[in-house]
């Protein structure tokens, strides 16, 4: 057993607090890696605060782990010590059933094993996430990083990363797609740096003029006000694609309307108020909605390959992890550009 | 010139009544048909009434045509004197955009010719539809419909029929394939025979028990109550695909959960109050939701070719013209399984 600090939520209505517990003993195919930074997504305090139901409680969250492996265990065949090794949203899954053997683990019918606020497996014990200084996980769910990336922009793309990633893929984006993005925070500023990387012609969509220039400084190549209705009428059956990652109450109508023939919204953004769909608009050029949920081990690793040729990491604020609780206060304030890091030697020291 | 007697509405607030007005002299690769059966459908009403708006009196409804060739233009090339032919929901369409490049008119991007409730491309005339002794089109627009099958069943094809066959074809449904079809009424009754034609495995959805027996006679292998929650929680992620065919008021949320990875919900129901979708069900499973408008010309001869392979022909009712006011009523309550279709001999004596 390793024994790390950690910060958690005890539960829903306090604030997160310094925590200690032990890291499981080395199983065959385990891999130990040393934290060095962890991201903050926003679903670690819709979690903590226990907003989605069902929170487990001492909960220490955390799902965009970067850092570098201690030990491995004895099969372990895909890590060495020294490695840069990456965790994302899940640790486990069934690995029996047709999404795990086709590699797609997010989507197991018994469900995966999230990294925090889940039972382990075998029930031995609560999953606990990344605002820890180690972390012990099956290798089949530990990715290998590039060290010619900056590590603190690597930990997001463990989430908002694949999450982007996966349905432009899913939905065969190709050098020339016209690709439009709705909502630019952590998922839709990564969104803008894979579709420009896939070499698509990609227009920002925001409510704020004020993104403008930070839209163009992603890579975006055209920006439009998606409350200008005239500047969005000439956009009318236009896109290939629209990355839907708002996650404030919206309908999809006006997104729809954008999609040529046989265009897809790619929903990745999850307002709590359910969007309305025009179907008048849906059957029009035989759109569709997509919704897709981050990525499964094949295509997570596929997407860091990816990150590491075309030099993408995330834009982070990099905090040390005693500014957590300011830190989920500015996030729900949309006061970051675009992801909270935490540097775990904050808590070592 | 042909004159024709016809029914048609003069405003949207009078009953249909009979109008007489003349065909275009044949155009080279105009074919003349004389209409025999044509069918009812629900939009034929609404745009009547105009209660979609910009509606274009007089209005002579009708767009699933079926009859007889009596003449052709002098370039025509697929038809001759003697065939039984049909036309569809469009007559026109701009012809050289990539859409129309691909036999996919219905989603020309200038727009479709509707065969009524439009004017003729070149803007000569109201375009009139098949509530009506006699029609003028284009051959691009007409097809071959086989003398084997009984022709009042046919005449809802060209609307009803080719609504759901596209859908299915686009999703990639084969034998084996889990099926669900919600709502049991003129495009449900064809998703169901056209689903079983192509060896899937149907269940019925629907919210009324005494429709159990009509879907199982239509060829549906199960049926299941959507009201009963305990029923559709057993067929939670169970579906390959769900077509959507309600027109009343409803949400997506019950008919998403029901699909499996990959799942498709084929939207063809065009309820007037916009659907809520739960963006939480779509990212589960990678379901998406796929918007369908009638089909393109290739694949409407297509859809007649299957119907003629596997003798598939929409229940109908068959009704005098004279019975079209009424007939409208009885639309409207439902009562009517599933397809109305005018024998146009009744306005020729």
């Amino acid at each position: 057993m390793t024994a790390v600090k950690a910060y958690a939520a005890l539960s829903p209505a306090t604030a997160l607090e310094p925590f200690q517990f032990e890291r499981r003993a080395l199983k065959p195919h385990d891999v130990l890696i040393e934290i060095l930074f962890s991201g903050v997504c926003h679903s670690d305090l819709h979690q903590a605060r226990d907003e989605w139901g069902g929170s487990i409680y001492p909960m220490v969250p955390g799902h965009e782990i970067v850092g570098k492996v201690v030990l491995v265990g004895e099969h372990v065949k895909k890590f060495k010590a020294g490695d840069t090794a990456g965790v994302g949203v899940m640790v486990d899954s069934c690995r029996e059933c047709k999404p795990c053997n086709d590699l797609l683990e997010q989507y197991c019918v018994e469900g995966m094993t999230g990294t925090y606020n889940n039972y382990e497996r075998d029930k031995s014990a609560i999953a606990q996430g990344g605002y820890s200084t180690m972390i012990v996980t099956d290798e089949r769910y530990v990715y290998h990083v590039s060290g010619q990336l900056s590590l603190p922009g690597v930990a997001p793309l463990l989430c908002a990363g694949i999450t982007t990633y996966s349905p432009l893929k899913f939905a065969g984006v190709k050098a020339g797609d016209k690709v439009a993005i709705a909502g630019l925070g952590g998922l839709g500023h990564m969104a803008v740096k894979f579709a420009v990387a896939m070499g698509a012609e990609v227009t920002m969509l925001s409510t704020s003029p004020s993104k403008e220039a930070d839209a163009r400084k992603l890579g975006a190549h055209h920006f439009v006000l998606s409350t200008d209705a005239e500047a969005m009428a000439k956009l009318d059956s236009r896109f290939d694609v629209v990355v839907d990652a708002i996650s404030a109450s919206h309908d999809y109508e006006i997104y729809l309307k954008l999609l040529a023939l046989h265009g897809k919204l790619l929903v990745v953004g999850l307002p709590s108020k359910q969007p309305q769909v025009n179907p008048f608009e849906l059957i029009k050029n035989r759109r569709s909605i997509i919704g897709s949920m981050i990525g499964g081990t094949k295509e997570t690793q596929e997407m860091l390959d990816f990150c590491a040729e075309h030099n993408i990491v995330a834009d982070v604020e990099v905090i040390p992890m005693q500014y957590i609780n300011e830190a989920y206060e500015r996030m729900l304030r949309n006061d970051v550009k675009y992801r909270f890091v935490i540097d775990m030697a904050s808590l070592k020291s």
